[in-house]
């Protein structure tokens, strides 16, 4: 594990057994036209935070082999924060089981709801020579602290320019989504960016790795919440964990009429 | 081509002169605010039919050399399933030309309509040495029969990992949209998925394959289907077809309160 | 720069300092569920329209390197014309500042606001060797005209077939949107695609490359506009642009149940 820099100890340490939460919401593209979250699209989300785990547990590659049976108890809706969580509970020689959960939020009350629980099975893909031809057993490690607005995502190589590293774009989009995120649950009211303060990107970030996007308020107004967001980057294969970005962006209160409210 | 395996037919046997079906769903994302599908996301949905049929009559690359005048009868809406079909009218020496249907499905009547008729004109960018240097004649081959909900699907790259492979969440997404359509088709009711049973992934699927997802309903409840979803995978520029991915999904049927209602 | 060819003199003509203009519509998928354009998509579309300029003035790789306080003075609303534009303020020995506005425009009444502005510092990736180690001074350059409804988008890999070029489906969709502006501008009444005439597709484009679609109102009727769009790809390393594309649409001007009306 790299040793902390600029005192982001959280946003530098690695959990353990691979716990990895992803934070989104759900869009009307994700959604039947009743305003609920397609099973199918809950699937695809609830996969890729399994992918995450698995390879953040064991820094080689993994395939989804199968996944059990997951019943969908309540739906999510749109425009709900949807929270996945994923952790190994099993381990064998070359493969292992991650279980997923899946949580709606409902943005206004901060009401959450278990919509969903799955497992999935993982193998590995690689010799795993590494390990001595074995995966690492499961411990039984503490669990380490996590921000609860903290989310990863993987970096999809459509998201990259032909050079093969994440547009900056997507990195100010992931990051207006964290202060949305925190805003919201700070002050349960609808929330809008009104601005976005000085953004630095440090370091380039490369296809197949793992963003994780830390949001913490520094300030708060009588509408308005200040909220800093650090990106950082991790590399699925290795124990490499580093600072790529972070921005600072003003997030304000509205009603209906879009006219700023006072957050408490 | 291959022999079938598992009984599995239909999901094995390729139709003739490239016939090919996709079915989607029509989202906010591809409509304009008065909720109907946008003309040229129209256009660009059939044009991808028109290039997986010319690849499945001659397994070379082929480009969009132009296509004819197209005209839109009636508009399809937002969740509508929309089904595109098409098939090779015409094969000269190193181009073909791809007639293409685009009916929009209203789910809960079942009412369909031509929503447009297009012919796109493809053109080999392969020196067609395997062909002797011409495309094959036209044949006047009897139709195979194809269920009439299977629908492929083109491999983009960015729906692979950095690996190369398919994700298993895309696969996951696709199932579950594949469900949704049988289930819907089957009973004319508002459907969510319940449950999604044991899926099992046999073999990884490359980016610029097709894949074609076959749903059917193996039993019925009061209010729920059962629908089990085979993915073959086809790899365009050969005969190669292979059983990919099966999985099993407990869709049932609801009201407008997500209330589970009788099917029938 | 290239000699203009086909009369296509706006077409095939670079503007000064990087100008570059980028025209979207915001879809619900980028909004919140009350219907505004989420800040952090607004910031991804500025950050695309820097990377273009900042490529256009010099013909290296840019990477964001910050980018100074942003505000959101008014939202844009779903269904709403986003107008993007772009141009070099300051240049540095390795790095330079655009400045981007974004402009909302309401489609029925053609007003537009100034939603926000925001100034992005770009860092030239490459050794400059060809500009002797810097880069050029800014000019004084007279504006070049452009036409007020061509739009610029950069190819993404993931809308590149395994073979590096990009679908003819994506230029159809980009192209319909074109039309769809151009059209909404000059009735600003709702219109919709009535037909597609002939296509043609000249030349492939690549991944990396800007694609710019220019489309002009060719002929009107009583309730119908035509629209000619050409397409333009310009290698974003190079001075190099092509015509790839020119494809005619009909759009309609209709009411809200989708019935014909006369556009003035």
């Amino acid at each position: 594990m790299n040793a902390p820099e600029n005192g982001l100890v959280n946003a530098l340490e690695r959990p353990a057994n691979g716990f990895t939460r992803l934070i989104d919401i759900v869009f009307p593209g994700d959604a039947n036209h009743h305003g609920t979250l397609f099973g199918g699209i809950g699937l695809a989300h609830m996969d890729k935070v399994a992918f995450l785990v698995a390879s953040r547990y064991a820094h080689v590659d993994f395939v989804t082999a199968s996944c059990e049976r997951i019943d969908f108890h309540v739906p999510a809706h749109v425009g709900e924060i949807v929270e996945l969580t994923g952790k190994v509970v099993r381990v064998g020689r070359r493969s292992l089981s991650v279980e997923v959960d899946l949580v709606a939020e409902a943005p206004l009350s901060g009401e959450r709801r278990l919509s969903t629980r799955g497992v999935f099975n993982m193998v590995a893909a690689d010799p795993l020579e590494r390990y001595g031809g074995a995966l690492p057993p499961l411990l039984d490690e503490p669990e380490t602290p996590v921000s609860e607005s903290a989310s990863c995502e993987i970096v999809f190589p459509d998201q990259t320019s032909h050079y093969g590293s994440l547009y900056g774009g997507h990195v100010l989009a992931a990051m207006g989504k964290s202060a949305f995120v925190a805003a919201t649950r700070h002050c349960r009211k609808i929330v809008v960016m009104a601005a976005s303060q000085r953004v630095d990107f440090m370091d380039q970030v490369l296809a197949g790795e793992m963003i994780e996007l830390q949001p913490s308020i520094v300030a708060t107004g009588r509408t308005s919440m200040t909220v800093e967001v650090t990106m950082v980057a991790e590399a699925l294969l290795s124990e490499n964990r580093r600072l790529c970005g972070k921005g600072t962006f003003v997030m304000v209160a509205v009603d209906e009429n879009h006219r700023p409210v006072p957050i408490a």
